[in-house]
Parts: structure tokens; sequence; C-alpha cells
């Protein structure tokens, strides 16, 4: 990369999904990795050597600051993070999709929010320059900072409020989570007829590969967006017996429905 | 290919999505399609144009039939079809997730259902060979007719009688129809703020891509696996003014915190 960024070193604040892709792919982009902080040893030893850090269990024992901490850490444990941070002078940064950056707001010095709207898996390589990754700071200068270390990783950085984030985080849950979800109801119900659940791989991939050249209204397929009620009761019926998913399927179906005719208004 | 078809002369009826991929797949397998047959002469004459086949828009005027017809139009058409062929010998094969095979009954000659279980889309070049091809016959020997057909264009073929194949459609609307509604939703929620929809596309490349190691409850991921209160709840308020996807943010939550505790038990 030819950026440079106006920060070299960070320490990483929780050894999840997030902040193990994180620390990897900073590291990997020249930034130096001083800690891994995490409650359990083995965790902050695991990460720590793969991006030569010293592993830390209790922050509060760390004496010389990097230029910034990245925590990646459960939304409920970042208000927690902070205090412990409070009157040191450590720049924070958290990685939340819906924690306000206000949540560093006691630190009474510059900290900010970089998101990365993707979801990670530990040890699942990936490409991250097409990954969007939204920031925010308390401060023009912060931004500038942050900025500059998104762009190591990704050509898709955009500043962002804490408002507008939280209902981005919401949308990538119905595109990210409740899809997936909609697939373990899917393969529960082949498991139902003893029917394995790969059958329906090449669907789930040829229904992605669509969203690649179409936007999801113009790719809409199947009953309810011909408004095909015959087959649509007939299938109601045939959950009966699964009375959730007979309710996700009528609500799911009314609303293709609402959108088909808002899109063709 | 070297397998051998019972049957060499085909003629496709309907020229929607599924008839178009079924006319080209099976011309392209060396299969003979002598008739392409629309109620709109048009539709007709450009599928026969891309397969040497007759355009036919009536076809009450065919006096040769072909080995057999497929019948690849809408679930609440395949009844007048079967009607027009009542006493002509023709042997018909539907191509439908969710009509019995009863409906070509009133044939009273060899019948058939050969359901692709895939999401079609006219023009949209595809692998065939991993597309499940579900079989069902009113006769044994027929059965081995369509087996050796659906295995010119895919190595996994199955039988699978009415009932089942109508819950393995259900499960493909959930898996497909409904995912893909899921990011229509999410795509119009980034539109609410002016934010582009497609930086929501390596996300949900993401998230298939995970699909083909794991299976979907351990891919699992997001607030309401972790039981994570605090953001739902600010999801909700979140989402007020947009009282059905508050609705679906609720169901679908919920329903995943009851998989994953069935599946830790």
């Amino acid at each position: 990369m030819i950026q440079e960024a106006n920060v070299s070193t960070i320490s990483v604040i929780g050894t999840g999904n997030v902040g193990w892709h994180l620390a990897t792919a900073l590291y990997r982009a020249g930034i130096t990795i001083c800690h891994v902080v995490s409650r359990k040893p083995e965790h902050a030893r695991e990460l720590a050597s793969l991006v030569d850090a010293i592993p830390i269990s209790d922050p509060g024992t760390i004496e010389d600051h990097p230029d910034l901490y990245l925590v990646c850490v459960s939304d409920d444990a970042i208000s927690a993070i902070a205090d412990k941070f409070k009157g040191t002078g450590a720049r924070l940064v958290h990685t939340s999709g819906s924690t306000g950056i206000n949540v560093l707001s006691k630190l009474s010095i510059p900290a900010g929010v970089l998101y990365p709207l993707q979801t990670f898996t530990k040890g699942n390589e990936m490409d991250y320059s097409k990954v969007p990754f939204l920031l925010e700071a308390t401060d023009p200068d912060f931004l500038k900072t942050l900025g500059s270390l998104a762009k190591l990783l990704s050509d898709k950085v955009f500043e962002i409020d804490s408002e507008a984030r939280r209902m981005i985080h919401i949308a990538a849950i119905f595109a990210c989570n409740f899809s997936n979800h909609l697939v373990s109801i899917a393969a529960d119900m082949m498991r139902e007829i003893d029917f394995d659940y790969e059958l329906l791989v090449p669907l789930i991939n040829e229904t992605t590969e669509k969203l690649q050249k179409m936007d999801p209204v113009t790719a809409q397929t199947g009953p309810a967006v011909r408004n095909d009620t015959d087959i649509i009761n007939s299938h109601l019926e045939a959950l009966k017996h699964r009375p959730r998913d007979e309710e996700l399927y009528k609500l799911l179906s009314e609303n293709i429905l609402r959108y088909r005719n808002k899109h063709n208004e």
C-alpha cells in the first residue's frame, strides 16, 4: 500500500471474530500491534502470537500507550473498558455498529468508531478491500487519522454518524443474520422429510449470484411476488404443524407483494 | 455425456424462466426440441429459434406428439393444459414444486413431474450438473425414462413424492425467495439514510460463502444469537416507524434464540 497512516501503533482489546480479523489485517498492512488484551490469558496469547504482540489480561498494567486502542468487545462491555482507561490519556476506538460514540465521551480526549460492515469468522481469510469501513470521531483531526488507518485495508471508507450507523447495522442484520436464519429454517424442513440440506446450496448460491447483477426487488421470484394465492394457501396449510414458520411465511409473503406493488407504482 | 436417455424428442410448453432454461439445456444435451408452445406467438418464436424448434401457439394443432411434453407453465395453468391433451395419447411432465402429480391423472396414460430445485432467470447461464432434479411418475417405467432424461443434465437426481416435494419447495422459498426479500428490506433501509445498497453486497456474499463450509445454525451471528437484549431493544426502538420490519425483527430474533437453544440441548 502506498498510503501512509497517521497511526503506526495499535493495541487490540478483544479476541473475538472482529478483533482477530482487524489485528491480523492491520498487522499485515504494516501496523505494529503492541498488545492483544483479553481477560482470558490463553486467548490473548493465541492472537498475540500471530501479530508479534504482547498478550495482556489486565489493561491497567500497560504503561506505554499505543497511538490508539481498537476496542473489539461485545457492546455491553465497551463502557467498562472506557472506565478502565479514564484519565490515562489513551485514545479509544470502538468497532460496534449500534453503540453510539457517546459511550467513549467520558474519556474527554479524541475517540472514535471504526465499524467494518462485514460478518467475520475467525480464521476465515477475506479480501478486505471491498469491505466498507464506517468511521466516526469526536474530533476532525482524529477522523482523518482513522480514515488513513481504514484506507490501509479498504477502498470503501465512509464517515457516518452513530444514528445512521445503527440503521446500517439493522439493515446488515436483515441481509445477513436473518437471511442465514431463514436457511436454518429451510434446513430444518429438509431434515423433517429426511432430505439433505446441502441440496439447497446451489439455490442459495444462485440467489446471491443474482444480487451481483440486479437489485433485490427486481430479482424477487416465487409464489408471493406472483400473488399465486392457491400455492400460498397450500403452503400455509402444509405449515400448520410449524406455527412460527406459518406466521413468518404469511408475513413475508404479504410484504413481498407490498414491495412489488410499491415498486410498480 | 455418455448416458443415453430413453427419450429423444421433447416439446416444451411455456416460455418463462423454467421453460427457457430446460429447453436450452436439453437442446444442448442432444435432445430434439420439437415444439415450443406459448399463447404469445412472439414468445414461442423467440425460444423456438434458440433450440431449432417449431413455434406453436395452440397445442391442439400438433399432429405428431414428441416422446413427452415438458409443461413449464404457472401452477394454476397446468390443469387446463392437461385438459387440452386428454385422449390424445400425449405424455405430460410438469415442472412444479407444489402441484401434485394427480393433476395429470386425468390423462390416464403415464405422466410425471420433473422439478428442478433452482431459481432460474432467463438468459442467465448456469451449471446444471449440481442442480437437484426431483422426479415423480405415475408408472415405474416412465420414472426410469425421466431419470435418464434428468441425468443428461445433472448428477443429482432423486425420486420424491408430491407431498415431500411441496415441503422442499417451501424450504426453497425460505432459503431463496424470503432471503432475497430480506435483502430488499435492507436495501430500503439503506435508501432511507441515503446510503448505497451495494455496500451490503460483500456482507451478503460472505454470508453465503460461510454456508459452503458450515451448517446455518453454526454459522449464525448477530445480536439475537448472543441474546444481546440491549442492542435488540435499541433496534426495535429504531424500527418504530417501520412497524412491519419491527415485527419481523422481533419474530426472527426470538426464533434465532430458540434454534440456538434447541441446537445446544
